[in-house]
């Protein structure tokens, strides 16, 4: 029997590695799940566990009010569901495809001409994470529509988080966290680099890497917001003109390494940057300003 | 009456911001401590808190048979302890002074030819830090000159941490860590700067900045030290050729923003010569194996 409280019927589009995780989430947590991809033989293993595959995009779209979407990119998002642009009045489109901000604000818009309702979500997991309590969800789009459809966007992660009406938003904090993750981890294979240049093996460091991120560049990346945002970069235990001298001595003892410092020249040269405008008694976070100056 | 269980006198060379808390550190755990530096006034305040102030660096070597140095560079310790080197019979030299392995190398065989003992040392902290029972320490040399002074190095930090018989060891780990410190920082800084783009304050993105650190970075740093030290890069959840196409989206949307993209620039590469070589189908941790190889 379906009440209002049972679970809503939703449509998966794209079946890769995280839209497979999205449908076999919908799956587990009781949906009536519908699936689809543009090439066939992805949904073997999702009609096992009880989905259904749709015999086209149209049939996906029938079948259920919500559709999640979770495509290579927002071409093909475009692509696939413009030719079933007259079947979208009264859908929600939660498009969890990734790309920028604008790409996100384009599909809401093309979205709104067709009478669905749309969502714009980036899923901060790997698949392995997707439908866990903590895992966590950015999504930009009318505020109501988040309310009317948590529960069922909870399926996906807990802590599915509505950072405001903006369609691009999710993104934007997505290239955020990206440009954490990919800097601290090409910082972290430096390191290990340097102690592997002396045969020192990484699981060696990596202990010692772990209380440093814990205690150190957590509070660090914390106290730099606050910095930012109120542009007061006065420090009396760490001066950018220190730590500039230090970027140096990191380039010159990678180079004897026999390892490439590239990753350390833009910071080496914002830290000079920042010293050379008189900055150089101030906190590392200065950086900063450096950063979203125009190049000069 | 001084026992064997005593704190042990110690003489802190250098008072900078760093030597000065080192021979507070001293104080507060009631060793007789005396200071020196190599310019006047910066004892005075230690003095009132009772350490002695010594009237030249001889007098400083004569008081104690610890002898903590902490100066700008190695250089420096070379110029103010030389001139005493028929004093140091006998003593143990702690080296908190920071520069690159050769450069500790050096000092240790330049010490070990005064008949000193010689340890050198890194403190992972900031110097409000000094002293706390969680405060990191590197140390590299002898492990019976560290098992012997161990109760008095521990006054500095409580985690202190004896590495190895080579003196350079510490000044590796040191370099490794700084490595992700900055990296991380400059990351994080880049981030903030994408959100100040859409006027979004540093303050909105910090809380989601520090779940992923904690969530995603971390198992991320630990899980690449286990793929570099076996060479094993397989991923089943996020390909180098994946991430590669989002660095080339992150320097678009960084352009777009107004903000410098060269952070990203090095990754970027990293991961396209990664792709290049074949291993786009591998895990992003296999940008160690281009950051250790030589310049092509």
């Amino acid at each position: 029997m379906v009440t209002e409280a049972s679970p809503a019927p939703v449509s998966v589009i794209g079946l890769g590695l995280m839209g497979a995780a999205l449908a076999g989430a919908y799956l587990k947590a009781g949906h009536q799940t519908t699936v689809w991809n543009r090439s066939a033989g992805k949904a073997d293993a999702l009609v096992a566990q009880g989905a259904t595959n749709a015999a086209d995009i149209a049939e996906a779209v029938a079948a259920s009010d919500v559709l999640v979407v979770c495509v290579v990119d927002y071409a093909a998002f475009h692509a696939i569901l413009e030719p079933v642009k007259d079947a979208l009045q009264g859908k929600v489109i939660v498009n969890l495809t990734s790309g920028l901000p604008d790409d996100a604000r384009g599909a809401a818009e093309w979205a709104s001409g067709t009478g669905a309702e749309y969502l714009d979500g980036y899923i901060m997991s790997v698949p392995p994470g997707v439908g866990l309590p903590q895992t966590l969800l950015f999504y930009g789009g009318d505020a109501d529509v988040f309310a009317k459809h948590e529960a069922t966007l909870k399926v996906l992660g807990g802590n599915s988080i509505h950072l405001g009406a903006d369609a691009g938003v999710a993104a934007l904090y997505d290239l955020g966290l990206l440009a954490i993750l990919w800097s601290s981890l090409a910082g972290a294979l430096h390191a290990y680099a340097l102690v592997a240049s002396e045969k020192i093996p990484a699981a060696a460091l990596a202990p010692f890497a772990e209380q440093w991120i814990t205690h150190v560049v957590l509070p660090s990346v914390k106290g730099a917001a606050a910095a930012v945002d109120s542009g007061q970069y006065a420090t009396s235990v760490s001066t950018t003109a220190l730590n500039a001298v230090g970027l140096g001595k990191m380039v010159e003892a990678s180079k004897a390494a026999g390892i490439r410092p590239d990753l350390m020249l833009p910071i080496k040269a914002y830290l000079e940057q920042r010293v050379a405008d008189g900055h150089g008694e101030e906190a590392l976070a200065g950086m900063f300003e450096v950063i979203r100056s125009p190049e000069r």
